[in-house]
């Protein structure tokens, strides 16, 4: 960092700012985590509003020029620091929605009433994504507060559809991209590597997610009066989705790899550098094996490679005893993980024609596609880069590592193709936060560390 | 027919009797039709001992000698006629309960009152078996009653647990085979060919029923975090599923062919001479093509060759939209249709040996044996079939056609394993009949047919 750097001269006020606020930021999450805004349900449209305007304050308060800006869904929020002419903007991009929870679903304690326990607060939203994208909130303010302004442009952009996948912020995006065009994105929406190992994610896999729905006879058959000379759907099902792999755990669906990036020497020797116990990692999914495609590591499979997942297999018969039905529908609900850069719609239209070309006889089928996102790599020498790494070594203590995740945040890819800039991935969950799940939980500590290493954040990238 | 026959010489009085009872016969099947017997829900425990009470009180008042047998589930009605020297015996086997049925599963009218409609009786049991072994009790009854006792020596074994697969019959066959003991026994728990095509089925398939579990992960997963680096228990059940069948539409486990029986060149020339319109089949069935084991055409691919079919398969998320998860388990249900001489136990451990050759890497399964019954065919030139093919030729006005089911019936099994006796499979309901369906139904006409015919049989086999 260079020395004339005026923003972090400043760096002990804001530092001391954040240190006495720590309890007064995490009794303000836990008020951000107490409205449902659960944005599945339509029962809860009031709390994402709730939420949206809860943001919106929150934003207005540290001095941002903040508004709610109304979707055909859920609302968007939009926050703006004053102007500093001369330096880099950031879009810092959140999600205030989250998943359904029903203390019923397995959870201890009530999803939406924060519990602190061993160091964590647990509910839901707390690392999906409240906890994490509240950090930013309290780094601006502090630096509003304490610093004499944000050292750099920052556009919060904090969204309701996240859970839901909703079309609204595509929309919305398109329509602004004049007014939210920054130099980099920041979403803090992932995970570290493993306790005590921050990680910066520079990529992340796509998806093309995918339905199968065979049709056999129009009714359900009784196999001993017509089995051996109907086709089958469920076998028909199966013989179609076994084709989709070769003995080699490769997908053999012909052009699948035609435009798979190669993993670079240094991204190799990266995965093969994390600290990764095999073992470990198969005793805690209770397995024996670890499977997938020749010629790569688990860490490589699981997040630099495109895989092919069934999700769902539906049809016939499946409660207690035998039942001999010959069954008229079966279904499967499919995705592929797609790596840079491969393109979702072309992988959908490969599946397409491989499933005409190995549909038995006698059933017809129907594809519904569900949505996709192209897989991403982002730049990995930039200043914003430079200045995120930078960042998390101050507030963590530890130099984060590069990681590749295997899940998909589409958002990335809408910010690539509308701002055309890279999304700095700066997560700083844990990977046993049971996101989607009951428990969900997420370190205060690092809820802490995460607000210091944001605000550092600002002020390493300030010219 | 030997002109001789002391029993046809009695028949016009037996004609005359059977005409003079209809109104009356089918009075009493209706009554036996209302009580609801469903073997396969206890709350229907007293009614099944109803059915079973009604039957024997009914065998009683025809002058047999009739008993209810306890057995550790529903009873068994067993009744004999007064021992005529030097005549064969027949063993005349029924069950009287029934499947569930609910007005609310689509019934046009409630299925335990029956209703008079085109010449049909709906309700549950019309066909299956109550109205179809009843025709026997009223042969019977008329030669008691009207002949001067019954030309051959007759035993009713009338059961309560053909629904539910109950292994209490195999138990009382396995005891009382020296008290069962006889020449023949008949069925009538099938269909003819086709309205006024009356058949005598002389072959049924065998049945191997089996359900196999496959583990993978311990836990459900996210498939963007360990897809490509873990087993999918779904993909891996797929790829199993798939294995079972060759190009061919031939079943491709080793040795599963070895027993097989070939069908005869008169068999073949039998099944090409059924009236078979195969464009009305596929129209009926709503497919484009038929399809199966090659070089066997649809009526002996549905009847007469082994097959395997899966019945339910189950695993992951089948609800609305996506979800991206790994599923820990998946299963399927499959069954082998088998023929003579396939042994339904050596076909299952040859599709574990199966599954123990194929099953990918990284996930474990299980194997459940649910039930079996091996492939039958009857002997075809007896003094009994004989019998029962002039029969039908009076009672319905046209010769039977010799017909083999693609179905299991495994008392038929039970019957030659313990008595060491052919079954004459004497059916005389409709393909249409919605045998377990709603809107069961069963043609008058036929039930006095049926009587007609199972009264002319006992003289016709009479020496």
């Amino acid at each position: 960092m260079p020395a004339t750097n005026a923003a972090l001269e400043k760096w002990s006020a804001v530092e001391s700012y954040l240190k006495a606020g720590e309890g007064r930021f995490l009794d303000e999450l836990k008020n951000l985590i107490r409205i449902p805004s659960v944005s599945a349900q339509p029962a809860h449209n009031d709390d994402t509003r709730e939420a949206a305007e809860f943001v919106r304050d929150d934003l207005t308060r540290s001095g941002m020029k903040a508004e709610i800006v109304e979707t055909a869904g859920h609302p968007i929020v939009i926050g703006r620091s004053p102007h500093v002419d001369g330096q880099p903007t950031v879009l810092v991009y959140g999600h205030y929605d989250v998943q359904p929870a029903e203390k019923a679903d397995g959870w201890a304690t009530e999803p939406f009433e924060p519990v602190e326990k061993n160091g964590n607060l647990y509910a839901r939203g707390a690392t999906d994504d409240k906890g994490q994208f509240y950090t930013h909130l309290k780094a601006a303010e502090a630096w509003m507060k304490a610093g004499g302004g944000l050292p750099v442009n920052v556009v919060f952009l904090i969204e309701g559809e996240e859970e839901v996948g909703g079309a609204n912020l595509e929309k919305f995006f398109a329509e602004k991209a004049g007014e939210l065009a920054c130099d980099y994105a920041v979403i803090s929406d992932s995970s570290q590597w493993a306790p005590g190992v921050p990680a910066v994610t520079y990529g992340l896999r796509g998806l093309c997610y995918l339905e199968l729905l065979v049709q056999g006879p129009k009714t359900d058959l009784h196999s001993g009066m017509f089995g051996g000379a109907v086709a089958n759907p469920l076998n028909a099902l199966c013989k179609i989705i076994a084709s989709l792999h070769d003995d080699k755990g490769r997908v053999a669906i012909e052009g699948f790899y035609d435009d798979v990036a190669p993993l670079a020497d240094w991204e190799r020797a990266e995965f093969a550098a994390l600290p990764f116990d095999e073992s470990a990692f198969r005793e805690v999914l209770g397995v024996k094996e670890l499977t997938g495609e020749a010629g790569f590591t688990t860490l490589e499979r699981k997040s630099a490679r495109p895989t092919c997942d069934v999700h769902g297999l539906w049809g016939g018969y499946s409660g207690p005893g035998p039942k001999t039905v010959l069954p008229a529908k079966a279904g499967a609900k499919l995705s592929f993980r797609l790596v840079p850069n491969q393109d979702n719609r072309k992988v959908a239209d490969a599946f397409r024609k491989h499933v005409a070309k190995v549909c038995p006889l006698g059933v017809t089928y129907e594809i519904i596609d569900h949505h996709g996102a192209p897989g991403v790599v982002v730049e990995t020498d930039t200043p914003g880069m430079a200045a995120a790494r930078r960042a998390i070594d101050v507030a963590f203590g530890r130099e984060p590592v590069l990681v590749r995740e295997g899940g998909s945040i589409p958002v990335v890819g809408l910010i690539k193709d509308h701002l055309k800039v890279d999304t700095l991935l700066l997560g700083w969950g844990q990977n046993d936060d049971n996101l989607h799940a009951p428990d969900e939980k997420f370190s205060i500590a690092d809820f802490h560390r995460g607000i210091a290493a944001s605000a550092r954040f600002f002020a390493e990238l300030a010219r």
